[in-house]
């Protein structure tokens, strides 16, 4: 979308750089990379801790970035003290990962009052070559501050 | 589905009562409480590491635990030395989770030699009161033993 | 969900027993075989005006016959005058389908004043054998009567 | 994917500019516009016969306009004697749709031997206004030509 405006600025300010330390986006060690008027990059460095017996990174893992993305590409967008929860969301995985950097960029397709579609494109670098690892689609419900308040 | 059997018996003896300690299922905590012919049955306490600010537990650790589910079903029905991977799934969330225990039965819907489909229905129960709190469905892709060897 | 209640028995009078005569579930030809609290029965039977080219039923009519179950089921539990619209759904293909009747299975998992969470289960019967063909599961947005007229 | 190759010439020649006259895609009136190496740009004219009792357009049309689009974008990218087809997609409606023109712009995102991930973005334009109304995402089981041989 290309009609929608920040109206939270010091959302973006306080979250730009910041690293989760805590909820399962500590556990991943999300990095909120760059914000804005209704898209987000954020990443994590894939370690022991995400992978599988089998050698390659959980799914759980990119679900997990894919939930946390979602929600919060839309706090830039709604005015403070409003919030946003996932409501659905569904996710393709197109390849294994097993090791480097997963990075999500996501961006609101669509948004009322009450909620938004979001996709969300993830991609893998590692060894210098970057992939598209995976895809998703769903909603989050929006309660704006003024709802809250009423 | 009625009609699967059981072709890794060991599967099933060496993961019911495992505790997962490693990997983003060992952060979420989860227990193999029980699993068959087509279904399996998994659980995790919600604890203050599972949490988001907001005071809810974040949404990823519902879609982690479903990714999970959605795999491990296919193991005790698959012969040993098969592997099955997530390649989709779609999860509702349907009602906020704040603490308890959550519960995921998953159950296999449908199976061929190369996918099947799996249906996940997530229920937390916390003060003596269980709400049905997630709903999944997705596919996996199956790799059989025989395969992997030609 | 075992505790709805019907707040609309005159919508089920009227359409238990009608077959679509226009729309897209007319063209399909869906019957409408039995309502109750949470729970609907839809049915057509497969004509050559639903194939491809290559000899087996378009997915469209699966998919059309999900996303008008995932509405139709709520109209029972709703008072007149409230409607309900598909917001978005998901839906695995099991099987393709190549003649006799399908018939879609709806019920509702979840329901809110504002939503509700439906799955779908479709089955085929040709040559006096059923199986499973397609499953679903989606969200409507619910709009009730007092809001509407509020 | 921008590293796809037109493998089936002859499949764009015959199909751009067809409409279909049979089947689901006959029922909606699909005309096929453009199609190249992993995109395909069809759309319909909505028509009374597309329409619900309440109004809007009945939402199983547009499943239906994504069902076909997810299987139709393969084609052109496979080598003759090949087939595609859906074996799951889930689907957002972001508005009503009450007249003018629906336009399926598909695009594959990733693609094997064996499966391909294709997102879908459908727009309705009606009174000189263009609105996104729909998001998809799905997946195509992938049968090559050598393997239906061998």
């Amino acid at each position: 979308m290309t009609d929608l405006e920040i109206r939270h600025p010091k959302f973006i300010e306080n979250l730009t750089g910041h690293v989760s330390d805590s909820g399962i986006d500590g556990f991943l060690g999300i990095r909120h990379v760059e914000m804005g008027a209704g898209y987000l990059v954020v990443e994590f460095d894939v370690k022991d801790e995400h992978m599988t017996p089998m050698g390659n990174m959980h799914g759980g893992c990119l679900a997990a970035l894919c939930d946390h993305s979602l929600g919060m590409v839309l706090y830039p967008v709604m005015p403070p003290g409003s919030w946003a929860a996932t409501t659905e969301f569904k996710v393709n995985y197109l390849k294994p990962v097993s090791g480097g950097t997963c990075q999500a960029i996501a961006s609101i397709e669509a948004m009322t009052q009450r909620s938004a579609v979001v996709v969300i494109r993830v991609e893998n670098e590692k060894d210098g070559e970057k992939r598209i690892v995976a895809l998703a689609q769903g909603t989050c419900t929006v309660k704006l501050a003024e709802e809250r308040a009423g």
